[in-house]
């Protein structure tokens, strides 16, 4: 395990600062099919927000929007806080490039989260140990899908054929390829680092876009530090698609058990 | 049925255009314990864009970061036109008061829908009809909810006393008390309309609030119209309750059995 300030992934998710404007550099590492993998430039707008000096707590929520492709080269973070109250944080980050297009919108809230009543309703899904479980290999991979270790315990991708069935959920164990103590960074990146519904529904990859993306993160610094791992267990599933739009929702555990994050997205698809 | 201008809806949710700078007016009729409710601010905030002239197409991602209470009276709108495609647009709106503080952040996705290979992978929940459930009568009510007909099918909010098991589940019609033709508006509003879970889940009110709220539509003002409804069956659910945050997610139908919109929420609570 390398150490996280010289993987692949905080090499790609770099950002220097600035006072309010900050820069970073798209990866090919995490590079895509029309731009950078999604994941990777939320935890891009993610990590400004927490290199910031005025950043307190942890991240809770976090949505980002999609507006354009982003283009291979810089970009510019314009970081601002919005409001800050005694114990959580509003953010906004806007991405953009050359002319000032914006490329993509995040928002975020910073928690500093005091002990609770605690309960967790969903139970763990179970599945069969990441060990004992192959990695896939797909046919064809775009760069980023490299940097990850995804072994399916249930709903692995099919490329043609027909099923009884439309089928749409997912079970997954989602590592780093080179393993990475996970962090709010990582997690963010993996609840989209599912493949699209609409592929898994149509059994072929279709032009296809993350539209919005919204994460929550139930697991802060400290628990995640707690559980001390490179991994999660994720199952996603769709509920529509529709005049070129569909949904995902998915769910991030660690292998103790614990839900990490809950994510959703809606996605535009040429099908 | 009242006509939609006059309903007491959109009076609550009224908005004048400026140039980029809206205007608005908090609600009595609306208003919630320390603020108006949610689903009227994110339906005020959406009505801003709705009504600007450099709209296209219908709301298909709303993103309503609660940052601070609105206080009773007036507010400003900042609408700003993010970033425009060829079919769809990126919205971002300010809410601020007096000082010029920031109370909420949304951002909005909308986008001209074109026809595609459609499928709702989600079944209906299925429900007693409305006209059979019995109106839920609470004992104590902040004024929003009386705005509203709820009717619950399964898990009715309990007070005192312990279950079993932790019961977190809802099933249940929403309509506006005095019905009113569903649109975008009054299902994003809906979409807020879900009791806290944290209720449920303690079988007591604790101090509660919405932190962040993501809403998708699955259906158009075309697709809307053509259901020609006036209410909605809800299901919502809580997936867990960790230092002080927990997380809500739900689906609206139509009595049809159509998908109308799916929601997540993270809110804050003490207990």
């Amino acid at each position: 395990m390398l150490d996280n300030a010289s993987h692949r992934f905080d090499v790609a998710t770099r950002v220097t600062p600035g006072d309010s404007r900050w820069q970073g550099h798209t990866s090919e590492d995490y590079w895509a099919f029309v731009g950078p993998f999604g994941g990777c430039t939320a935890a891009t707008m993610l990590r400004a927000i927490m290199n910031h000096p005025q950043r307190a707590g942890d991240p809770t929520a976090v949505t980002v929007n999609y507006c354009a492709p982003v283009a291979q080269g810089s970009f510019d973070l314009d970081v601002r806080l919005v409001k800050a109250n005694r114990s959580s944080q509003h953010w906004c980050v806007e991405m953009t490039q050359g002319d000032g297009e914006v490329s993509t919108l995040a928002t975020a809230v910073f928690a500093e989260r005091r002990p609770s009543w605690s309960h967790q309703q969903a139970a763990y899904p179970g599945a069969t140990a990441f060990e004992e479980t192959l990695p896939f290999v797909l046919p064809i991979a775009a760069p980023w899908i490299k940097q990850y270790d995804f072994r399916f315990v249930e709903g692995e991708p099919k490329r043609g054929g027909t099923a009884a069935s439309v089928e749409t959920f997912t079970k997954q164990w989602i590592s780093d390829r080179v393993p990475r103590k996970l962090d709010a960074l990582s997690l963010v990146a993996m609840s989209d680092a599912f493949f699209a519904r609409i592929f898994h529904a149509k059994r072929e990859l279709v032009p296809f876009g993350t539209v919005s993306l919204t994460t929550y993160l139930h697991a802060g610094a400290a628990d995640l530090e707690a559980e001390d791992t490179t991994r999660v267990l994720g199952v996603a599933d769709a509920r529509t698609f529709h005049r070129s739009y569909g949904d995902q929702h998915g769910e991030l555990w660690s292998q103790n058990g614990r839900l990490l994050a809950t994510t959703t997205q809606i996605t535009y698809f040429k099908a």
